[in-house]
């Protein structure tokens, strides 16, 4: 049997800024100015988003300001997830140069998004987000492909999304799902310490394996 | 090493109607009248919930429809998860008889949530979800149940929830929450065959079983 658990060269590059909340919410500014040496422009999107002008981004203004490409917020889940990687001061907010680093990880992310949205609709499908994953070096096989296409997608069950948008995966779900399986095959690695392709497990170690996922 | 893994007696008993979204929702009606015998009050419930009058809820409707105890709407996750139970004839929309089951459960889990709601707050605190996983019959220890409380929990890291909603799990995070540690526990026990309190999974194993949860 062969498969892969593997995935490296997953950081995506470069590239244009996120898309943010309504145009009115620029009109609010942070309370303090930009320290020292900061990119004007990131300033600003800081101070956007920071629409309590507490000089600090709560998880609430982040799932006000993140929008995807159709316009839908950001899920709860996803926001939970980018705090906890950008709060590194366990603050329970983002400041301004934990928001520096949230910006880039948005921004790159976006673009390895564009990238593998072949067909320039706005979600990733099934065949792209095996791509993705193959791309990211995860070659999962095509009944997990299917599994992780069905979980991610925003449509529910079946074929049909009768009067609701059509089905594919946003953005923010595709950063969630690409996470997941990074951190699902990190964790099985970590565990495979004999290297035979088995993990064994207690139930506290598989909950808390599982729990740990955002 | 005593650990729990059990679970029963997890189903809940009846009581008072969900909330539903906004009071203009229920001038829509379906196209077709009731069929015979159903509950009227059920159906006028059903016809409300079938904005476009096609006779079937699908998960966009589903998704307008339910919303918690502070008007904040379902997520998507828990309103993928309530089609995949219902939607017992995988026709990707729920019809009358379909949605009278989900009924009975959304209602029936309300009962539930409003008992372990101690306090009243309108959401499940780390001890009050700690009550209610017991009396399912999941007796995790400390470390699990705070792991459990952060990811279903409605803030994200740290103490503070400037601007935002205070912390606390939401109606439908509880009923996600629930479910998914119940399908773990069963997942654990089904792997379990030897009953020596460890499963051994390979990577296909594992990853199926995880993404399989809602």
């Amino acid at each position: 049997m062969s498969y892969n658990y593997g995935g490296q060269g997953y950081g995506p590059p470069g590239g244009a800024p996120p898309s943010y909340g309504q145009p009115g919410g620029f009109a609010a500014g942070s309370a303090a100015g930009p320290p020292p040496g900061a990119d004007p422009q990131l300033w600003n999107w800081f101070a956007a988003v920071d629409s309590d002008r507490s000089g600090q981004v709560s998880a609430y203004e982040l799932e006000k300001a993140l929008i995807n490409g159709d316009w839908t917020p950001f899920d709860l889940d996803t926001v939970k997830m980018l705090m906890s990687i950008f709060d590194t001061d366990r603050s329970g907010t983002i400041g301004f140069n934990e928001f520096s680093g949230l910006w880039k990880y948005i921004k790159d992310w976006q673009n390895v998004f564009r990238h593998f949205d072949r067909d320039r609709s706005g979600t990733i499908d099934g065949r792209e987000l095996s791509d993705a994953l193959k791309q990211f070096g995860f070659a999962l096989s095509p009944p997990l492909m299917r599994l992780v296409e069905m979980k991610y997608d925003i449509k529910a069950t079946g074929p049909t999304g009768r009067g609701g948008p059509p089905p594919g995966i946003t953005f923010d779900r595709f950063v969630r799902c690409c996470v997941v399986i990074k951190q699902l095959s990190e964790s099985f690695q970590r565990l495979d310490t004999d290297r035979d392709g088995w993990i064994q497990l207690n139930y506290e170690q598989f909950l808390q394996t599982v729990l740990s996922l955002p």
